[in-house]
């Protein structure tokens, strides 16, 4: 099928889209926003999350409870999201970004499936990224390049 | 819409085939098989990569640049797959996984898109799990448990 402009447009807007779903996310976090959390994650399609460092939680109850402990803790972590780059597939999309955590960077990968006109997520992960690889990317991102603060 | 008998079905063996499709892939970072790598990841849309402590590849030449070099490197990984988890949304699939590479237990998702009938990988990410978690989940993890060896 040949792609035509209005199917190009429609892509744009998708993408645009997906990342505003993305930098919600984010902003969620910085926030403690635990009900934004709950909403933000899709309720009719399976749900994942691999936390730096953890094992998959599988099931949107576990993986809410998981967020909950995250944000209510006293060491809610302080983040910012860089250099998203997004992925489209018609009604699915993923977000591959770079995350600075509590000073450190991780690679992110966040998946979202469209569900009932807004995309939703289904799977996040993050993984450190190695401290002699992180040192040089962390130049680049140092404010005011940084897209979330 | 209500899901009828012939679409459950259906889920099944979806899911069935992109688990399939992840055992491929296991398979063949274990036979060093760069020609089956290029065949596994999309052709026609877009990819990403996320290795352990490396930041994001994003576009299919980056992605198979890198999977040549580590399947050529003398220290090419050895690497079981363990406690798949298929998420299907139509033509869109994850596996969530544990990984055992060379001793140590990360937490893996495998990204796939329907092209041309077959499941392709568009995204892959590992991630360490941390030390005493790992140690937990590593007893229940040895063979004969293990999926695949």
């Amino acid at each position: 099928m040949v792609e035509g402009e209005g199917s190009r447009k429609s892509s744009v807007a998708e993408a645009r889209d997906l990342l505003a779903a993305n930098r919600d996310f984010y902003r969620i976090v910085v926030e403690r926003d635990i009900r934004a959390m709950g909403t933000l994650w899709a309720r009719s399609a399976p749900v994942a999350c691999i936390h730096p460092g953890w094992p998959p939680l599988v099931g949107r109850e576990r993986v809410l409870q998981s967020w909950n402990e995250i944000l209510r803790s006293a060491q809610a972590p302080s983040i910012r999201c860089h250099e998203e780059y997004p992925l489209v597939f018609g009604g699915f999309g993923l977000v591959i970004c770079l995350e600075v955590v509590n000073g450190a960077l991780l690679a992110a990968t966040n998946s979202f499936i469209r569900e009932d006109g807004a995309w939703r997520l289904v799977n996040h992960q993050a993984s450190p990224v190695a401290a002699a690889i992180a040192e040089q990317l962390e130049e680049a991102l140092t404010p005011p390049r940084g897209r979330l603060n």
